[in-house]
């Protein structure tokens, strides 16, 4: 086991920098000052909410995870924001209709007010159903990135921040597959200049923050950071990156459930997941080329949680299908509704329905409030690259080369807790339970 | 930690004891056979189906389960059972309805048809929904349980068996708690001659068991084997011992959607539980006495994973309600719906409904197969008492006393595999990932 | 046919009284007056959006309902109210949580104020989980429906009104049947007297109505006026009454389903109902005798719609369950679970789950509304006694001795409009379509 | 009123020839046997189990309308089937998996055996997911209509049958507009001589019975008989006709519950439905060109009963999304999941789930057979055309031109059985209720 890595102080401001400022974002940022003004609870959250236990079952040593690790709190972190709409925290948040306007953001519209995005690196071209006023210009999408780059240093300097951690909480862009341009940092910069089609915004913002060592987690499905080229800058750079796509809604059903059946050697035939959306994510999924992106994201999961090449006679036949459909009935809820066909003993069938009402960013918010403390946290343990114990927050979990993802969220959550025992030094928990362990 | 027990061979046939030959004990023995004639898969079963992953991420070994450590095969297998109905195995599945009589019970029609009940040790005081005629009598409850230790011997003779385990499929008794008479050994016995109200037919066959050096599983939610008086004598005479009530159906889904939403931080208001089942389960538990048992049973899975304690603002409010409805129309089958009301982040509430259209029968009967072989296990390995590491199979765990029952089923899971990997001198799995692992 | 009746005019104010001043009294009375500033749409009353077809199908002749016979108009309503509980209306709508504070309630804060219940005439004996502190007291029974009477008597002078009406919106009583005391206003004029146990609050107000020439209709299962003594009282005098239980929620949803299945002779094998409800309503329905009587008046609907006798094959084994449950974090919210076992072409079984996320009051409210602007008709149309055609509002409608409740929604509402067209002398609609009729 | 027909006897056989012999049609078939052999009940057949109330309502006259109208008997019943694949009814049933094997088809496997499909006149242009070997060819289309003439006359001489009925039970075609080649039968016939590509195949068969004085009923949603140049025809010939698409499953709920909202003037914000299916249909509406028809066909239903024109607060903007999925899992089997979002009082929102767990072919059989002898009624009854009436069985009724399709099923069932009392002299029923009629 490698050895257990130092860690430098948490102290001073922390920017959390957020390319996207629309109902995911405003709801972090609106909930944070909330809690920090003591109207509401971080609930959903790890770092600020959850305990982990410590040496033996009997020895009842569980702190809260805030207490064990020196994380940021929540009173220093200072928010920025890049959007193609150029609406104030204020503003966006009402419009998201997310969080109850009298209760939660008129108490602290001044708040919300002062957080103003940044003109965003935006092409319709990679998000076809959105449109905006409040982008940058320049000669190319290298130009574009350093424009990124200067922000995040004026923001830095600016704020008096001691550090600061990047998440998208974007759109998601178009299908693409990572070429030729995206194999080597020289040969991305280079595509960069020639505003190379294969090159989405999403890239922009990743690249900036690798070269500024600002550690990146990527809430949407987009490539953005998962390729060759920004990998190896990530881990020569010694910056933490984490994606891709927050696990929300019917996907982290599904990563609850799936190792349910397959612990129990329960086998499934069929899987049927439709959603209904009504807000601009489910407008932008309208696109087949965003949906497509997001599909791939959401099919990947069953196959790696209950490994049918392992399995055949359990789980080789299962007939997966996912389908979104916008539906503005349903406004910034969504829902999402399962048919889940499964069998035992001797083959026998038997059905589930799942439907889920659900808010997605609700959902969403304490995922990127915990990325961010924890990619701090890597960070100031010299961590770089992917943080493979950080999948428990994604869908599609970036993986080391060679490596398959893993999808179901116990072991995620396993590892999560063993690594950071593992940072402090502690027993990995095994749960064997001889001896009372 | 210990360390690893020896294991005596599994050579010889093992006679599979079963009080109740009726749906889930049908199921089983006809499976079983289906099986071993090639006709069908053992699906829900680990000790058929499952694989375990040893040493490192990277090391791809990943034996099946029965081919890593030495477990009785189908092969070595023979029926007994006891009911108070005098039904042989065809009559009693074909009255079941669970599996399809033209496909799967007709072909072994003749090997149903030779396991005939022995006279049950039965009472309606504690099954006041269930009459038969098929039932021992005597002076007194202490010599019931000597007629059924009679019952094995003759049973292991005349079958030539080399070991037997007994696992309870009986019916769901009257709701007891344990009394001074459960104490110790002397007293129990002594109740039993003086037919004390507090000892019920289930506490006979587990009694007589132990006494048998029989390990004995109890898939009711009945006391049967939970009191001191039993957990010594198993302790001292090196029985394996476990319990209680098969976990299937809704409880199986709540203990692996309830450690999802508590990995994940997610809050509780409700969970509101109704089943509707028609058959003699369903008419049994219509009785409120039984119904008292089986709701304890069901309502405790819950604060244990939950750990409202510890959370006390994600769990605390909970309001758990569980209801079962005897509804003939639904035959067989059990459907079970819930209303989970959650909540995320700054208290926002979100609502799932999981609807579970289930076959009670197709998920209990694998537990009985591998808690057959596993106890069989545990006994050639000298691990007498209680199997905490079997906890997986069940609704209420038996526990030493001082400790608390894991109901969460992935560590559940987890403790069963590492147990295994124990007892066979393999690394532990802590999926830390470092140095990929 | 009868002729059709003379129709006195609605000039003058109409003075709404209303028995039980929660949840669907104050959303009613909060929802007139939003609907008298034009804030919103008085969705759900025929009375006040629904049209009716008059003559042949290619006449085009579709005017409003309010259009087409002289109703009453908002703007002639005013509202009283008793209460056990003294809260006004502001502090009882808000405490309800039906309507939202802000959008609703809050505008019209100083009118809902206005409105302070009587003191009420009230009886934990027969709501055996409410309280409160304004009640009347009296000598007996009789004095109390005095005092009734005289408070109809100032209300209708203070506050200038032409005419009255009544409708219950208090809770469900515990159940009673009708006896001797119910036979003849004599005897239920002693039994009062003698504060007989078998008469319970609601039927003093009902009888205080009938006596001052008020209509009165009954929301709840209370017996309250159906009994033969008041309703030859009501005939006798010529004041139209119509009862019981407004018909919302999972009822509503049978009476649609049920006629659909019968139309199309589709079999019924068992239908399941379960609620769970967490307002006033589902604690006062947690006492087994009032959901007793809740219980009776849902249970009733399917059989007279399905009529077992005449189609034995089809519905005659039908199991039909009811459940209410009390579940606090549902809130002002219900919510009604069905399952429904159908079965068709050679007896072929099917299943309909039907999940109702319903809101009580918000369907109640209109009900409300439309008892009583038609009963106000009624009565100056000198139509006395059972208003049959108002079935269409109730889930256990009164009917004449010797006739048969009609359930099925599409029939009463048939009824109710061709009522309307016989009223006004317009020919009655068969929908027969020949020569396009 | 137009004066009652004269009706001539049912006497003689009735032969029953259904394009399309797959799972519906065979279902049809073996049931109809399985009723004479008195193995089964009809259930879903108005004609055969119904009855219908005369008189007023304390008359008591309520025949079953098989007693009250002169139909054919099952005994008279003959049975022909035209498909591109050759399986006889046995092999077809056994295919299509509606029926139990054991149960309902092997006791009557050779009379499914004895019916064997004639060549069908099929072409894949118009259903792109299926194949078949058993087709006619001929120089062109009129050819191909011709052959189906002499099909019709051959089948009625060597069965000896007095009259026959044709109902289309074959797939969905590709979506098609009526055009000038519909407009009159000269041009209707140049361009099945011309092989236009206007011309599907149902309509050569619609074309063929018509001809030949067949009444012809429609159960997908193709064109078939619905344009001018055939309704003419029929007009004309006195022959009657019907269509289209048999109302079953999700739309057939659809039907039931939207004329319950509007009742009670319950507004609709929208209406999300997902269909699952896993057979030959589901496969051929996998095809896009397919799944228009069928979408078109069921999208119009909500606008007819909701009249969004006349109440567009409620209606105008409601949002309606009909999914179809090709799930193989579910196989024969159907299920419908609707989202329902209603909204009450002052607009507030509500919701509805359906979960329908439906058998398509169960469903459909009974209608074929209602179709079958009501239109043979119709045509002794001398009624030609469309046969607006019948409209109770249909997703998308043909109406007369210039009038609009009535979907309210509980408005098309009383004009079905008020025709019924018209063609026999009867009173129409009103439900007035006054001098309890």
């Amino acid at each position: 086991m490698k050895e257990r890595p130092e860690i430098r102080s948490s102290e001073g401001k922390l920017g959390v920098l957020l390319p996207g400022f629309g109902a995911v974002a405003t709801t972090l940022v609106a909930g944070v000052e909330a809690v920090r003004r003591g109207l509401a609870a971080p609930v959903g959250s790890l770092t600020q909410m959850q305990t982990i236990r410590l040496g033996k079952r009997t020895d009842a040593r569980t702190p809260l995870i805030k207490d064990f690790v020196d994380l940021a709190s929540l009173d220093q972190l200072v928010f920025g924001a890049w959007d193609p709409i150029p609406d104030d925290g204020y503003a966006s948040a009402v419009n998201a209709g997310v969080l109850d306007r009298h209760e939660h953001l008129e108490p602290i519209r001044d708040f919300l007010e002062s957080i103003v995005p940044m003109p965003a690196a935006f092409d319709p071209e990679y998000v076809k159903k959105l449109q905006g006023s409040n982008v940058k210009s320049g000669p190319n999408k290298r130009d574009l990135a350093e424009q990124i780059r200067a922000d995040i240093r004026t923001f830095k300097e600016e704020q008096g921040c001691e550090r600061c951690v990047m998440v998208w909480c974007g759109s998601t862009e178009i299908f693409l597959r990572p070429g030729a341009q995206h194999e080597t940092l020289e040969a991305f910069e280079k595509a960069m200049e020639e505003n190379d089609p294969g090159i989405a915004p999403s890239m922009l913002y990743a690249y900036a923050a690798i070269m500024e060592g600002v550690p990146y987690a990527n809430g949407a499905p987009n490539l953005s950071a998962d390729f060759p080229a920004l990998e190896k800058a990530a881990v020569e750079r010694g910056v933490p990156i984490g994606g891709k796509d927050f696990k929300t809604g019917q996907t982290l059903m599904k990563t609850i459930l799936a190792p349910g059946f397959k612990a129990r050697m329960i086998g499934l035939r069929g899987w049927f997941s439709t959603n209904i959306l009504g807000n601009r994510d489910g407008e932008v999924l309208d696109d087949p080329a965003s949906f497509k992106t997001k599909e791939e994201s959401k099919l990947g999961v069953l196959e790696h949680i209950l490994q049918p090449k392992m399995y055949p006679e359990l789980y080789e036949d299962l007939y997966h299908k996912v389908r979104i459909n916008y539906y503005p009935p349903r406004g910034d809820n969504k829902e999402g509704w399962d048919n889940i066909d499964i069998f035992g003993w001797l083959g026998y069938p038997m059905q589930i329905k799942v439907d889920f009402l659900c808010r997605d960013s609700i959902l969403a918010a304490p995922i990127v409030l915990d990325l961010a403390l924890f990619l701090d946290l890597a960070s100031r343990a010299g961590m770089g690259g992917i943080q493979e114990w950080l999948s428990f927050y994604f869908k599609s979990p970036q993986t080391t080369p060679g490596l398959y993802p893993e999808h179901d969220i116990f072991i995620q959550h396993w590892k999560l807790k063993n690594t950071l025992r593992w940072m402090m030094g502690e027993d990995q928990i095994t749960h064997l339970g001889q001896d009372y362990e």
